[in-house]
């Protein structure tokens, strides 16, 4: 039996006989040749015959023959003397050329068709950079003793935000999705210090924007033992650059073929507190945000460019939000207490993450939810963790489609998602 | 400032001024001297004190002092002439002592009290050994070509079983929970040929078991080009050759705190067909299956016995299943169409991993639905993907909790989930 050879393999087999297997790409018939190209997932591969075959686009063939050097070929070499066998046929044609080099559909038509709109390479290469850097983002902190964990996405009080969640059907009882697995990811400090999950999230949030998706990949992690929210951002940098590295050295193809560099992630990623932020916008932009409790898009925009041109880094941290817009469990600075010990991520001017150290006292928590008039009864189970002794803790939560699509410059956020939910989209 | 020295590299540090950080562990107090354990991700460390300290079990410190060798104290080493900073309180003391050797409390109380339970080391153990076999399944194959994605857990029809699903509210439309990524990964054949992902898989089952949740962790994998069910098995026994492997590497202490040595997987893993494996229990065991569609849970213990004595081998796959007893998807035996080639692998006599080639033409899947009385337009967006070539393909998924369950013994598999649900558990 020969082995099946890969497309991009084929210029090391000259002078053998070999098999491919794959997809019929493209059809070319001359005058008196035929070619055939020929994608798997390694790449393309040309195949020459001297008539033409009837078969659309999208067949699946199995091709033995013997390859033979040909500078003009993809790669350097092509398959002659082809024998070609069908192993699945197309009985439609794709919405779009799949063969040529951008994509000639709108977003819409593609999404509607991805399963087989994705096999187009520059439409996939998103997935291979984001596998990789999910890659990346585990294998950094797995290297900082981290314990990967998987929690329930179904849970029984819809306590984080109360809206924006899906509500279950669960045996009879209500129940709802997770937004996030910040309760459970804290507790679970208590027990293994270092904690992290890359798992699906959920927002019932009715935007109909190029941002908003109803399900997402949550990159989340949470430690113990912090010293405060810096030692938090410390190991978000180590895995920044983790998944950048990765990326760079598990997806070259992709990046290479939507002619992408990962940036660099800077030893040390500059950092500016929101009330700096705030003058330096009144400063510089003609407008005056102080005493907003956050930042405008255009605002944040701002200070990505600001931090590209004094710092040359293309991320930034905005420290010590204020209290107000940040959920209960947030750390107020103990000497701004209106401010926090939270922070976000910009990366080219977006959010890309947000985190910060969390209260860890019983009675803080005790306070906290008296202080915005909540029933501490409906976070039971969530308490439980802190009346056993909690250390200082923080984490932070990385946006995976977020990340992809900040990194490959996607107009939309769908871009980067596998089969993307949101208000109006629940197939394919 | 003192850098926090971890419990188990205390021995590394004698003579040396440190900082331990941890959890109370255990307090001792003798009639001249008493005795911390602070307890760490890493291990346990004994404290020397002249004087008892009142601080209840659990509580967070940060202690200083000389480290001392001493043959006595676990690894060797003590902290002695120690300054204890209280870093959080424990206001409430744990449902049962953490720091006996065995755990003093039966499920329920185990399960309620998760948060502060998995705390114990021989409760948290089991985690750790999954999230090494975890990273095993991935790196096992990665190195086989295959890209991890992430797929949507919200879908819009209930079609691979029409039971056990739960119902979601999507902005007013009726949704569910997906029961497994199989769509998915079938349509990403055609995009990656070799694909995996790990997340949750939701079933509302009804019944209140040791074996079943409605959420667990579902390993999946895709592969296309394959010849048949025999070419998905090959890179079932890499993957989970690779989470073995990765259980003794990265969860040795885990393994040896619970008295486990992972089994080997044999090179090539017995294999038998379901009608063959029915002859031999008719043979042997007084019964008479034959004609059965299905193996009883005491034919599969049996099997896997006789797989240990015949072929010394605690893993056993058993091919051919009838047609009757899988999915519409499942590809028949060309030559015995009443039987498919589908697996199950046992795992010490209980199914481990479910798996087969699939359908891969499209007409057979319109024939499939049809012969089952399917409408097809239920299925539209995952038939897309076969109307435009699909290769011979398959797959498999694998348990995790049943994994970890199996391989350290649990009574329970909710004793290797986090935080479980269940027909009766929503909390914590």
């Amino acid at each position: 039996m020969i082995h099946r050879v890969l497309a991009a393999d084929l210029p090391r087999h000259v002078g053998r006989h070999v098999r491919l297997a794959g997809w019929l790409h493209r059809r070319r018939d001359l005058k008196s040749v035929s070619f055939l190209v020929i994608r798997d997932r390694s790449g393309l591969a040309q195949v020459v015959l001297s008539q033409p075959v009837p078969y659309p686009e999208e067949t699946v063939l199995r091709i033995s023959g013997t390859v033979v050097a040909n500078p003009q070929a993809p790669g350097g070499a092509e398959l002659t003397a082809p024998v070609i066998e069908v192993l699945a046929e197309a009985v439609e044609p794709p919405p779009f050329d799949l063969y040529r080099p951008t994509v000639p559909a709108a977003l819409p038509t593609i999404l509607d068709h991805s399963p087989v709109a994705l096999r187009h390479p520059r439409l996939r290469a998103p997935f291979e950079i984001a596998a990789a850097g999910v890659a990346g983002f585990r294998a950094a902190l797995d290297g900082l003793g981290f314990v990967e964990s998987q929690t329930p996405k179904i849970v029984g009080t819809a306590t984080e935000s109360g809206a924006d969640v899906f509500g279950i059907d669960y045996f009879g009882r209500p129940a709802f999705l997770a937004q996030s697995p910040q309760f459970f990811k804290q507790a679970l400090v208590g027990v293994f210090e270092r904690v992290y999950e890359v798992g699906p999230v959920f927002r019932a949030e009715p935007h109909d924007t190029a941002r908003h998706l109803a399900q997402y990949t949550s990159l989340d992690a949470e430690l113990g033992f912090v010293r405060d929210h810096r030692d938090v951002m410390a190991v978000l940098r180590e895995a920044l650059a983790g998944m950048h590295a990765a990326a760079a050295e598990r997806a070259a193809g992709a990046l290479e073929l939507l002619g992408i560099e990962p940036p660099e992630v800077p030893g040390e990623i500059p950092a500016i507190h929101f009330a700096d932020a705030q003058e330096l916008l009144a400063r510089h932009t003609g407008e005056d945000p102080r005493g907003e409790p956050d930042l405008a898009p255009a605002h944040e925009r701002w200070l990505g460019e600001w931090a590209l041109r004094e710092h040359g880094s293309e991320f930034l941290f905005i420290t010590g939000y204020p209290m107000v817009k940040r959920p209960f469990y947030t750390h107020p600075d103990p000497e701004r207490p209106e401010f926090s010990r939270s922070f976000d991520l910009l990366f080219r001017g977006l959010e890309l993450v947000t985190g910060g150290q969390r209260l860890h006292r019983h009675a803080d928590y005790l306070a906290a939810l008296a202080a915005r008039g909540e029933d501490p009864q409906a976070y039971a189970g969530y308490l439980a963790a802190f009346a056993h002794g909690m250390p200082p803790h923080g984490g932070f939560a990385i946006g995976l489609e977020r990340w992809t699509s900040q990194l490959t410059g996607a107009a939309n956020i769908r871009q980067t998602t596998l089969f993307p939910r949101d208000l109006h989209r629940l197939t394919p």
